[in-house]
């Protein structure tokens, strides 16, 4: 047999972190690798209310085919929260996704021809990376500070090559933790707005803050131009694959007709024991117990890094979200060091893979949800040991 | 907002069924147009049963991100299954998918380039074509008699323009009801293998047979050029989105690289309760049951038609599934008429949507598993005088 595939496929890397975790799975190995939620606060009691009851009362709708939109009451109900984001979202701009995944390939294929230019922070989310790829964007992306991504010559880069659109996770960013701070929002729409270029608000995270408060969503600030996507998945659970997509009516017809041909709708099922979720009014508390656990736990990591790791190498100090950033002297190749990691029973996930045009060898991307605070406690003295021996050489 | 999507958005139509299921909500009306499984059968007892126990014993697996390729335990399950029906496949070339809609859509992006040729039946299945538009093929359709697709002068066409894929839904197929026979199937993979042309056989409906039985799968007589897409959508319940593709390996891995930037995995939970289903032993009985039910169905719209259509009509008989197919009198547009048979309270899916390439005005698609029997009678000698009346005309 003498296979001719498409270009796309050609195109199509396996994600790194996918193949990284592979490698790392190894009995009694820490990982800070993945991006997982902390598995034991799984609902699942809530879950099984939820599901029975759906199968009960309502099986001949929920288990059938069901509108590409999603279901309404759940769509209703997803306004409702971003009501209490400050966005005034109808049920008729929310489109349910198989996860945020399926919104950036959504993205992608509405959006982006062969050779069309994207804007995206650098480290962006490598998810994002990998559903863009698909369409053969170019990408041109800017540096980030301790504020995310910077802003110094944006403007000459969007009047020069008019991207399609601008890629953002604002709040504590999958990788680095970062937050785009109010002013900035402010700066990134101003531009956008003046040369009608829409803006992507990837938000997973944004409910997961661990002090203070976090800056309006970009999409409060320029709702005809934003694209927002929001998950379940780190609110709830990732198994699930509930997600949603609120665009402004020109796109969300777009969105809804790429999705029909991609999977017809999302698992109703799922839709419905989610929908019952919320309305036993779940989420809230829900929500509270995950903040607890992970602000615990991030706080433990930036002990042990503070104390573990060498002074030569840096750090981010996000507030929120379930990831840092740390970036090791530039001498040092962290994709290189990984076998080394692993031999210490310790896992990462090398940063570079969050670069669209490549760099970042010296970066890694740290997990802090997942991990136990003593899992947490032997791993980052472990890694401060293998960066230490790295750096004598 | 001044916005320039992809051309890819540009090309995507809504789905004409979906949009004239809309024309035809309407109280009171009995529908032949959707392609619904009875919601009656749906088993949520046993399915109640099966979620409640994944969520107690399993939910942080059954809820936490997992592998693209899909739940280990239910590729097995179907591996088993394919196994009875003569096809050899090893979980490792089985890749879960959120519906067969996202098989057709994955093999749309590892195959089709634009303006690269595909060939199909004509009619042909209208959810397919649609997967496939994305990606702008140019289309080769056969005409089809009884036994499916024809396949007079295949082999010229498949040696001029080296399709990227013959698409075939070989059994009971959806709009028509027809089925190739093992003598027509044999001849299709005698020209692919000599041209080295995949087959994609699209398969939802091979275990819904209510006479005799079902000629081989073509994947069990050209298993490295095919690649099967297999659904638990009418064998249990389409809301739950799970459905099958067996692949060789060179295209497996480039479908499940799409499928990563596409939506990461298919809904974990709903793919542990669907194992539990299968391990408790319920299928075999509940296909027995779906046979019974939709095989009383179809003979009674059989019985009808013959009783109340006009001599002028005619249509196929098929033996299984869930479709037949109407065709009327050249000058007769059943489009046009549509509005007619709803303002009568009843309603059918123009046939000219499963044409590719245009054609079939005078075509109907009627659905016979979603009806009741009563329905059946009532709708179907409505359907008759509508078409009475337009032949006068």
């Amino acid at each position: 047999m003498d296979w001719r595939f498409s270009r796309m496929a050609g195109r199509m890397k396996s994600s790194v972190i996918r193949e990284t975790l592979k490698i790392t799975k190894k009995p009694g190995i820490i990982s800070f690798g993945g991006g997982l939620p902390a598995s034991e606060l799984f609902p699942s009691e809530e879950l099984i209310e939820a599901s029975t009851k759906v199968l009960k009362e309502n099986s001949s709708n929920a288990l059938q085919y069901a509108t590409t939109e999603g279901y309404p009451k759940l769509r209703k109900a997803i306004a409702d929260v971003l009501a209490d984001e400050g966005i005034s979202a109808s049920p008729d701009d929310i489109l349910i996704t198989g996860g945020s995944q399926q919104g950036l390939d959504l993205v992608g294929r509405i959006f982006i021809d062969e050779g069309e230019t994207v804007v995206t922070a650098e480290p962006t989310y490598l998810g994002a990376i990998q559903a863009f790829n698909a369409f053969n964007p170019r990408y041109i992306t800017l540096p980030s500070d301790d504020d995310g991504m910077t802003v110094d010559g944006l403007e000459e880069l969007v009047e020069k090559n008019r991207p399609r659109f601008i890629y953002l996770v604002p709040t504590f960013q999958n990788p680095d933790g970062r937050t785009l701070p109010l002013s900035r929002r402010k700066k990134i729409v101003e531009i956008a707005k003046k040369y009608s270029v829409p803006i992507i608000e990837d938000d997973p995270y944004s409910y997961l803050f661990y002090e203070g408060t976090v800056p309006p969503p970009i999409k409060s600030i320029y709702p005809d131009g934003t694209i927002l996507l929001g998950t379940f998945s780190k609110l709830l659970a990732p198994g699930l694959r509930i997600a949603w997509t609120v665009a402004p009516c020109e796109a969300y017809e777009k969105l809804v007709k790429q999705k029909q041909g991609a999977d017809l709708h999302t698992n109703t099922f799922a839709q419905y024991v989610v929908y019952e979720y919320l309305a036993a009014g779940h989420l809230k508390q829900h929500i509270e117990d995950v903040k607890k656990l992970y602000s615990r736990r991030m706080k433990i990591m930036l002990e042990c890094i503070e104390r573990y790791f060498p002074e030569e190498v840096s750090w981010t100090k996000p507030t929120g979200g379930l990831f840092l950033w740390v970036v090791l002297p530039e001498k040092v190749n962290a994709t290189e060091l990984l076998p080394k990691a692993v031999e210490n029973n310790v896992a990462y996930i090398p940063g570079s893979a969050f670069y669209p045009n490549g760099g970042g060898h010296n970066t890694i991307r740290m997990n802090f949800s997942k991990p136990t605070e003593s899992e947490i406690e032997i791993g980052i003295k472990k890694l401060g040991e293998v960066f230490k021996e790295a750096l004598k050489k």
